[in-house]
């Protein structure tokens, strides 16, 4: 043991959905996206001057982030832009959670959401979700540093509905409240109108997941001009240059075609609502989903057999080896074909 | 003041040079490189399958990473990547730095590293460069929580010798020794090869300045596996993909044509050697450098003076308000063409 490892940050890191580096794999693991960015981000591509990239970017992304105002109808200073929701998360932690008291977030939801808070060392409370899985909004009613709920929820796939999110805002408002609505383009209702009547609100997106573009890593935040500052600032007191010219320029890119945006969209809703009738008929119970995934527990075969099962003949699921939902997969919606393989495939193992 | 905001981190960000939006002006104040990317880079973009960007980027960059590796000798594992070297030094600081006793660093340095101490609430203290703006190691030789030192360092433009780092390595073998080395490429030794030596010791590089691809945002650091394996996992509890797809793909493609990446190299030393000739002609005293910018005052023209008549000319140089240094200009070095046209505008302005 040399002295210097004493000094070395010890963690637990957050544990991602694999990434196979093979062909054919079905993979249904990690809420991807199945259909490709938009024409116009291929379009922009294409214009892109390389000789560019000799330079910094704007620190600012001020292209996309006035895209992304417009886009939201939001004012001037209402949004802040990171390398995925994970570094727009991870900055909020940071920025919004220095209070001695816990912040709250349910038990089962996001797995970063601990890692953040340990990495950070902010104390945190986890208030259980009932045995549906929903939040009790009462459990956030008391003293703490801070709220963070995801909505729809991860990996459950269920939406909080906006009366409750106001519920909870109305009772904590002199904390940070932050609502991560990764999902909410596949279902739910937007906190989003409420940021104007509670400056203590911060709504957190991704282009991972309905934007088709998690490979390029951009996720935002929009709030009161006051927290996109406070962002602001400490994310130019840890790396000035966060989002590289391509991402700029490819994400304000993909806010331009609506047309292909809502039409991908739909059709993975009703994917998802063709793959759960089917997964009920197999004898799942699968969860009111308002995501890109299901999250189902078949009524006799337990979950983490059936990720095996599926793993074997290269179709990648989700598996939490987690109390409470230890006996659920969390399967991505992908592509029609590919639902209809693993269904086909759930059909050979469970008969 | 609502109650919240007493929960929000108070910082005071770094300030990085200017990145003007107009298009005709001369920008020498931020060391970027004045030669476009390699044309392998030119070529890899152009042969990317834009569809893959739904999909969530490799989280260990793998292709990258063993590229890096590769080009440097380095075994598997002695290779971390990050947006910038910015982000690798920042979450170097949040990995390692967690003594109760101060780092260590110049007083006249990256203007990056008391912002970092500051924002991870890190102890610091910052031994003074002598008048010639040299490192006195020996001021090095005392208990402390860790070292860090640019080589060559900025804004100075000054090498340390390699053997004065390997006596700060022997006089700091209990904590901790960053060797951020943006500049090297430009000249000075690296402290590389002692990587084998010095389980402690970790080698930060960029691609921002000889690779010309501050656009892009890449940097890396090297050191013993276990130090990497600590800033991953410090990495995984932050961000599990801070690296693009596309960050990945051009930046491994980058190291394929060494010809190129050499022979910028040596147009940008020889340009240095021409710009620092002519501005000791016009009365300046020119640091001698071993980066891609030059540390120069005149001897009677206020550096500040000079940076606004140049401003107005639109030529943008840096210039830093700041005790010991306010008498000079950070210049970096364009074009033959650009530096032209600088010394012919210092030419009017002084004469």
């Amino acid at each position: 043991m040399k002295q210097w490892e004493d000094n070395i940050r010890k963690v637990t890191p957050y544990v991602a959905g694999e990434q196979p580096k093979e062909k054919d794999i079905i993979k249904l693991n990690t809420n991807e996206n199945p259909y490709p960015p938009s024409p116009s981000v291929q379009k922009k591509y294409s214009e892109i001057a390389l000789d560019r990239l000799r330079m910094y970017p704007d620190p600012e992304a001020s292209e996309l982030v006035t895209s992304l105002e417009r886009y939201h109808g939001l004012d001037k200073g209402q949004v802040f832009v990171g390398v995925g929701s994970d570094d727009v998360l991870s900055m909020a932690f940071l920025t919004f959670f220095n209070s001695d008291k816990p912040i709250l977030f349910p038990d089962v939801t996001y797995s970063f959401y601990p890692v953040w808070a340990n990495m950070y060392r902010i104390p945190f409370e986890t208030p259980f979700v009932d045995d549906q899985f929903e939040i009790t909004v009462s459990d956030y009613h008391r003293e703490n540093g801070g709220v963070i709920i995801a909505n729809p929820n991860a990996p459950t796939s269920l939406a909080l509905p906006l009366d409750r999110i106001h519920d909870l805002l109305r009772h904590n408002q002199d904390v940070i409240v932050i609502i991560d609505e990764a999902y909410i383009d596949f279902g739910g209702e937007s906190a989003l109108p409420l940021i104007d009547r509670y400056e203590n609100l911060l709504v957190v997106r991704t282009y991972s997941k309905s934007r088709s573009m998690a490979g390029m890593r951009i996720g935002y935040a929009m709030g009161h001009p006051g927290l996109i500052q406070a962002m602001v600032s400490v994310k130019e007191s840890v790396n000035s240059y966060t989002m590289s010219m391509l991402s700029i320029s490819l994400g304000t890119a993909s806010l331009a075609d609506e047309e292909y945006f809502q039409k991908r969209i739909i059709q993975i809703k009703e994917t998802r609502e063709k793959t759960k009738n089917e997964l009920e008929n197999l004898g799942f119970f699968v969860v009111e989903s308002s995501a890109n995934f299901v999250f189902a527990k078949h009524k006799t075969i337990p979950a983490e057999q059936l990720f095996h099962e599926l793993r074997e003949r290269k179709i990648y699921v989700r598996y939490f080896k987690k109390q409470r939902i230890e006996n659920f997969l969390r399967i991505s919606i992908g592509t029609g074909d590919e639902m209809k393989k693993l269904i086909e495939t759930l059909e050979r193992i469970i008969t």
